[in-house]
């Protein structure tokens, strides 16, 4: 999807050149990463200067410090984790593509529609059966429990593409139907730290027995910044049994084909992550989280005025709008891009229950989201 | 096998409190980074502080600039690369564990024993048949062409764990054999630059007819100390043809590997690895290997005093030793390490015909080196 919106932004550019094309697509952060995290980046580039400092491969699992950092991070949440449960990685889409390795072939897939093209493509290419949890207006965009039975199940709160929200009742129905049948969530967080209502859970393991049937995937590329340093991490509880599989097991499957096929994350960025988790770092993030929510606003006042009907945004950098004309969602997109220059990301690339809609971004210079909103409220012929 | 070591060395210092242990063991860089090099990483965090050069992902096949600068220290050695061939990665790990995801699951893998065990152990977890090249004091270590039909063929020269270089005639034995057979060679280079003889091929793509059948691997780690900042690149000509596959579509295979499953090197990294492509970065690294080569040259002269036959450190930090006593690879290792107190590598780890040898690694302090030896020779019973 994004290689042919790349394309007809390509296309349109050379038709009318010297035009500014504004973007409100791709779930990028614009903004500079905050002074404790600089400072952090900058002292992991130091120790690399000096023989008594540096240091080459690290642990296996990731940095001790770091994983200890986050073990913390997520007692404040009253979740008590073990470090050799957490597993750093260089962000969250290469363990949300690779987790699926380490179960069989023959386990059968459930995603949300629409969904974050990772957990669908990555399990395309390794052969399994998909099952597809449709989400839409009249489920509030949060997938109902699949049908058939499926054995892994990768949900995304707050999501990604629409920016809805799951409220505790409706994960541990998730987490439920997992313990009843002895399948696998696959939990992505990356967007938790977006949640601003405290009753709303920003960590599957808030949900009582999610430790039993859960893998938490989380980044700091969305709330710190991290898009282009590469830093996250993924929780393999101890406690995970997923069918015939004993306690432990999955977390060493994991060990092993991360200790095999990977080789840590940077050890600078490791400095910039402890930097993030610091007191002062996180409430500079909060300050991040906080410009980019005010565009989310922007953009949803602008097009609730415009007859658009508006979802997510709330706690979420992902408006979700519908589309108020008879167009698709690439008539739509082409039809942003003619009339008003704005790029945004047709729903349907995200699957068939996104037809109809458009994922806008709030991840922007709020100058350049005042500018495509006005070229929108002035160009746009609905 | 580097957890059995950990292990055995865990369970020594239990034993024997404060006894200080060498190591001589892991292919980790100790050195700390060039000037020029922290200079670049410098550039590349405060470019993460402004507005103006803040950066978030990058391009889905790695940094235009970087890839143009790798472009360019190809053409030095008179290749040829189009922009497009070139893959940015984390390292050599990843991409030499996940070259084979873009192969059918029926190809038959032929490796070299002893082996780097990644290329060995990515294909047996995807659950290929493997064929064993071995390699030994008759064939000078490096491997005879496989007698039955191999698809997918793993070279690594200079050799990780023997030390041993091909020459152009060897490894034109091995082009000549792709192109005949329809093979590919996951060719490894990540100890390239430790070549000082300039008639031994530093790249695959110095053999004619390369381009058609070989995939290159390289990575920053070695020659430029990257082994914690994580930066490499892979290679993937568009005139490879495999098999059935028509020009162009394993490049396309792995673009969309890579584009689906990985989100790029840091981009801290890439400003570290464009400095060190740099003329003053790759002087620097001259610097870096020459001291390296210093410890190689220290560790083979104390071995021969000792009686050892030595193999390999001539182009590569690695000297493969045979063990003078009637000893296998494990005995031999737990009386270095009980009698001097040195950690090595045994050999068998990386396959049956390392039985009976052991790897020695270059990297490290010199002065930890020299203790190392000067332990050996005053402690060690032979």
């Amino acid at each position: 999807m994004f290689s042919e919106i790349a394309k007809r932004v390509k296309d349109f550019s050379k038709k009318n050149p010297g035009v500014k094309i504004m973007r409100l697509g791709i779930g990028d952060t614009t903004r500079p990463l905050s002074p404790t995290i600089i400072k952090g980046l900058k002292k992991g580039v130091q120790k690399l200067s000096d023989v008594k400092t540096y240091t080459g491969y690290g642990n296996a699992q990731g940095d001790i410090k770091l994983r200890m950092a986050l073990a913390d991070f997520y007692k404040k949440r009253n979740i008590d984790l073990d470090l050799g449960e957490i597993f750093i990685n260089d962000g969250a889409k290469t363990d949300s593509a690779n987790i699926q390795s380490i179960f069989g072939p023959d386990n059968i897939i459930a995603v949300a529609d629409p969904v974050y093209t990772v957990y669908r493509d990555s399990n395309i290419i390794a052969g399994r059966n998909i099952i597809y949890m449709p989400c839409n207006e009249a489920n509030g965009f949060i997938p109902s429990l699949p049908n058939e039975k499926a054995d892994i199940i990768y949900l995304c709160s707050p999501n990604n593409p629409t920016g809805a929200v799951a409220t505790q009742k409706q994960l541990k129905a998730f987490v439920d139907y997992a313990l009843k049948n002895k399948a696998v969530i696959i939990f992505d967080a990356a967007y938790a730290e977006y949640i601003l209502d405290p009753t709303l859970p920003k960590s599957i393991y808030e949900i009582e027995g999610a430790k039993k049937c859960a893998i938490e995937i989380n980044s700091f590329s969305k709330w710190s910044g991290f898009t282009g340093v590469r830093l996250g991490w993924t929780v393999v509880p101890m406690d995970l049994i997923v069918e015939d599989a004993k306690k432990g097991e999955i977390n060493a499957l994991w060990y092993r084909r991360q200790s095999t096929m990977f080789n840590g994350a940077s050890n600078i960025s490791v400095e910039g992550g402890l930097a993030a988790l610091s007191i002062v770092g996180q409430k500079e993030s909060k300050k991040l989280i906080a410009y980019y929510m005010n565009n989310s606003k922007l953009i949803q006042q602008s097009l609730i005025q415009l007859g658009f009907k508006v979802f997510g945004g709330e706690h979420a950098p992902y408006i979700w709008a519908k589309i108020p004309t008879g167009l698709n969602s690439w008539e739509f997109f082409d039809k942003l891009l003619n009339e008003a220059q704005v790029v945004v990301t047709p729903g349907s690339g995200f699957g068939r229950e996104g037809e109809g809609y458009i994922r806008l971004s709030a991840f922007a210079e709020t100058q350049e989201v005042k500018k495509a909103l006005e070229s929108i409220k002035k160009n746009l012929k609905l």
